[in-house]
């Protein structure tokens, strides 16, 4: 059995979905890959649990988990300690072959994921912030492990980092896969917001925007401030995801990002936007209707092609792959030189706590044996 | 730049395509992961071209691709040898790291790919039989690499099989995300054969059973003899493949197989089968228009579930995901606990000596870095 040691950043809903599945899988883990996980520290940022010898107790986790679930803050917890450094928590907890996983949305981590490769332990990404501020963090991610021939390995270096689009669905292993073989892909395109699948599923059926958007805030598929997923900044870090992964070198504001709100609702609490939505309806039910009266309906999407990176409404046949999708599912359509006109396509659900924190521990067993 | 030897057994149409796949990206695989793919040996069933210095140079590779695509042996070709034992070629041309590279449609290969493994080379297959023989064949195949935790490390370990289902879609690798994960597998269904993927489309489109097989037979869409195609025994085997692929401990006769001939005909010649063919034109007619009638097409496909492994004809919804594949498009849908209702759908092109080669390429690449 070899001890696989994780330090954990971030544990909201995604990093406790996989501290649950980390001590629910164990024995599959030592049973089909001779490994156990070892938690040696997580943390939040308030705060940190370390345990550098044979981590964290499978009941303490169970506890820290309920303890967050309850929306307490790790330095309240009583094995709990302040952290004001990860790159600390790193130097304190981490051990050869750790890695370190991170299940924030916060670019704070940054630092401390660049200091874990410099040391030679492994990355795991559930945040799309470190892949999408500069370019240059994206190579030094990226290059992990690849300085020993002084190339960029990419997904085959020390890092991975699947659910940062689509969560689990296999869509970053496949483009890695095409960029590896040397195929040529031409053009990428989907639909990369479970949330806004939602809304725009919503707004066929002939739901206004406003109620659309409010049951979406009120069950919770949106973020605390919808803008946040309205904006379709979060796919444009997806489709900059992608695009960065053809090899292409740009920037979030390279990104042509088309919102589903005017400029002037982004100047209000979050409470006043809510209120004004109704003023968005008719305009949306107007869009609707004509791209149904065509055959058509509204989704959100993104593509990258002709080295450009684009997200915003589009109006797609009913009766297409993007027009048939449903609901929060996901949907990447992959134009290559071996698959055109057939384009390769992946589907399902891109969403839900669980489904991606299967994603991220996929990540963590696969690094434990690479190179 | 780091030298990664391989050898390929089989230079048939996806090994020639490999061969010109690895001379095209030469600067991509030095540029992008330090490596030089030497190819040290190639070897068909009658003979062996072996340089096991830094490989056969890109001249005599093109020139091999040529003689081969003639039709001739390469016992034939001018810097060729005779083989008679794969075995004996690994151990002459093969050094640390070697990838042995199985592009056959032969069991002939087994011993040597096992004995490349207990060398510590690592092992591609494009070939499907070395899976689908006795279950303690594959059992010690994908162990490869788990000798130090006495565990099998399936796709972490030294092998890598993602063409031998659905070409280069990357339903393999899907499959051992959901396993490692410990994402429960509940069901896979799809369709996993272009060339009944071919036959079945042109049923729909009311074209008679004998003229669609003859033109796929033309087209050399389907194997010299399309029995071997109609049988269902490939995609049988593709279907346990993925069965053992989810642990499941299962042989080739315990896959249930319906055919799209009788088994009367399995006795006629090939000229005889292709007259003969006809015969069936009524009853393939009536089931499609049965169908058709119900709203419903006819497609061949295979389901992994509940323990039972099937292929053969079904009916199914026309507007359905089975149902609206068209040509050699393949699809694997997936119902996993985090799958379900929203399944993992892959699809597209499903074959191809191309796309097919290109996958090969990949699991190459990817093997190059694992530990």
């Amino acid at each position: 059995m070899r001890d696989l040691p994780i330090i954990l950043f971030g544990v909201g809903s995604v990093g406790r979905a996989l501290l649950r599945q980390i001590v629910e899988h164990r024995s599959l883990h030592a049973d089909q890959y001779g490994l156990r996980l070892d938690v040696l520290a997580v943390c939040d940022s308030s705060g940190a649990l370390v345990e550098s010898g044979h981590g964290l107790d499978d009941g303490l986790l169970t506890e820290v988990v309920a303890h967050k679930a309850a929306g307490n803050r790790l330095a309240a917890h009583r094995a709990g300690g302040p952290q004001s450094d990860l790159t600390g928590i790193v130097d304190i907890a981490g051990r050869s072959h750790t890695v370190v996983v991170d299940c924030t949305a916060s670019t704070a981590t940054v630092d401390a994921l660049l200091y874990a490769l410099d040391r030679h332990y492994a990355v795991v990404l559930a945040n799309k912030k470190p892949l999408t501020i500069d370019q240059e963090v994206y190579d030094r991610l990226t290059s992990a492990g690849g300085t020993e021939f002084d190339v960029p390995l990419r997904h085959l270096g020390r890092i991975r980092w699947e659910t940062t689009v689509g969560a689990a669905l296999p869509i970053i292993v496949t483009l890695n896969r095409l960029v590896s073989s040397g195929d040529m892909v031409k053009r990428i395109t989907g639909a990369f917001s479970g949330t806004l699948g939602y809304v725009m599923s919503g707004l066929q059926t002939g739901q206004p925007f406003s109620a659309v958007v409010r049951e979406a805030h009120r069950l919770g598929y949106t973020e605390p401030d919808p803008r946040d997923d309205l904006s379709g900044m979060d796919v444009a870090r997806k489709a900059l995801i992608l695009a960065r992964g053809l090899g292409w070198r740009m920037d979030m504001n390279q990104v042509a990002v088309e919102g589903l709100y005017p400029a002037a609702m982004a100047e209000l609490s979050v409470s006043e936007f809510m209120d004004a939505l109704p003023q968005l309806d008719d305009d949306f039910c107007a869009r609707v209707e004509a791209a149904a009266a065509a055959g058509n309906v509204l989704r959100y999407a993104a593509a990258v092609a002709d080295g450009r990176c684009s997200v915003g409404p589009v109006t797609v046949p009913a009766t297409g792959p993007l027009g048939r999708l449903t609901g929060s599912d996901n949907l990447a359509e992959f134009t290559t030189r071996w698959y055109d006109p057939n384009l390769l396509v992946i589907q399902g659900r891109g969403a839900g706590t669980d489904a991606t924190a299967s994603g991220v521990l996929s990540d963590i067993i696969e690094l434990a044996f690479t190179a």
